[in-house]
């Protein structure tokens, strides 16, 4: 005899999705959602694919998948300037897919949607041979021709970071299954704080309206800060000086660097950071760092654009520092 | 030593997806595009995921894959009214893809794009240890308020389709590895045409301003004629009656159903056929046809809406038939 049929598109939809797409929309029910920007506005849209066993381990928590995987978005979103409006997903499950899975994930999911003020209103699932995959389109809005660009660095502006850097990096070493040596000696919160950093990145979004107002670029620090300021001042054809001992780290970081000080290398150029990289004019340093501290988000000075395109000079305890590796390579 | 490196993200960015850009955007190189609608319209969302294996053979030709990815999304545009504005694509590349096949393709997606009106604006590139997967987020404008919704249909509409319905189904099978044995029956000819229907679907663009205008609902016929106008019809809660001999058949499609007759109901429930089945109000349907003249894309009337909600009666040769099996299943 067969056991129960799973449910079927349509009432995946109905019970774990729908939940998740607001009340303004058309309840998943067409083949296609609607987007109004408000008078004045244009959509950013941004877009995000990611894979079991390659960008999150097959095993991790769903509900962290769920958050995460719109908490990237809502990052690019946010550096851009932009206000969420919306997301699109879609779903390819793999075989032995579960409910419990799907609820875990709808569950994480729908708690990033709500944080982050933006309603799932479309997608689509289908079923794959393969690792689980999914990819997130996401909308959001800022006033017309005002989208912040990477490109719009000027010589004399602070480079500035939110939050704290490395954290993702190390994180995903201290939650990974086959743990280097050196998680074993951070202290259990610590490891807790790093690997929960990894998994739940916190999208700047309350930070996006006072970017768009007063920043010159800026992007999310995904692929690490040293590769991503690479890219960011490749494309503002700048360079920039970089005070590394400026660089804002968390304690559970600093310990980590105090024990393995090679980590420090790991911190500023590995990935899953998720948090804004942004160039501001001196004048305006003042209104972001004053709209940051409102937010409770942390924003720090570490170094300024220069005008030596493609140049980029880290300092460590006044000592010049360059890098072997520039970022994470997707291939 | 080691062979020549793969090209990085980036490379592959310029070399094969920013040619597809158009000149409008962000060439691609920021972290996300912008979205503007004109004034008074609004956008439609749509979204497709593709699994080799699945959705299509591994095997098949590179730019009848790229082509046929966005073909699906202006199907579901056209259907809903839409004009393309521009697309989105995430694609997760696998073990040992090649250059070849990337470039063959961003060939189909391009020529696709040329085609549709509608450019790449964004997307993201990640490797998979699976079969190669990508997500198409496609979008398009519509004077605000006026998406064609599945809901819309009346009592006393016509109910139409475009082209011809049954070619994608029948195509699938004329195009298979280990075809069944009936198409060794067809001519080359027509086994060529049904096997060509199935790779290149023609997404009906040209008449989404006119079905816009005078149709009062729609959506493309991807999952089957019979499951398909059963949703558009549970959404509308409205029934129908339909005309089997009326339904528009391809001469290669005829063929098939006289060597087999049981082929017939494969027509009418399989999928791939990327049609536009619509109900129209009577009084508008003389306008509705004659765009569909002008724009060269038959346009065929095969029933009428009924108010019996969820009862659909089909009638062949002047008796009633039943189908076993509605639609499409995803899982």
């Amino acid at each position: 005899m067969a056991g129960p049929q799973p449910p079927g598109e349509f009432e995946l939809i109905a019970r774990y999705f729908a939940p998740i797409a607001g009340s303004g929309g058309l309840g998943l029910i067409d083949d296609a959602a609607l987007l109004r920007p408000a008078r004045g506005y244009e959509l950013v849209v941004t877009a995000d694919a990611l894979v079991a066993g390659v960008h999150f381990f097959a095993d991790d928590p769903p509900a962290s998948i769920g958050r995460k995987a719109l908490g990237v978005n809502l990052s690019d979103l946010a550096a851009k300037g932009a206000r969420p409006d919306g997301f699109v997903l879609t779903l390819a499950l793999p075989k032995g897919w579960t409910e419990d899975w799907l609820a875990g994930f709808a569950r994480g999911l729908a708690a990033m949607a709500g944080e982050g003020g933006c309603p799932l209103i479309g997608g689509d699932t289908v079923a794959t041979p393969g690792p689980l995959t999914l990819s997130i389109t996401a909308f959001g809005s800022v006033p017309a021709g005002r989208m912040l660009l990477r490109s719009g660095a000027k010589p004399g502006d602070v480079v500035a970071v939110t939050g704290t850097i490395g954290d993702g990096a190390l994180g995903l070493e201290a939650h990974r299954p086959d743990r280097p040596a050196w998680v074993g000696r951070l202290s259990e919160a610590d490891r807790a704080f790093l690997a929960d950093r990894y998994l739940h990145p916190r999208p700047r979004t309350a930070l996006a309206a006072a970017l768009q107002s007063h920043a010159s670029a800026a992007m999310d620090v995904s692929d690490g800060l040293v590769g991503d300021l690479a890219k960011l001042l490749a494309a503002s054809k700048a360079g920039a000086e970089i005070d590394l001992d400026a660089v804002p780290v968390s304690p559970a970081a600093r310990s980590a660097v105090m024990a393995v000080p090679a980590l420090a290398e790991l911190a500023w150029t590995g990935g899953d950071d998720y948090e804004i990289l942004c160039t501001v004019p001196e004048r305006e340093y003042p209104s972001l760092g004053a709209a940051a501290e409102a937010a409770g988000i942390g924003l720090t000075r570490i170094g300024r654009v220069t005008a030596e395109a493609g140049g980029v000079r880290y300092t460590e305890a006044g000592r010049p520092r360059t890098f072997a590796r520039g970022s994470f390579a997707h291939f």
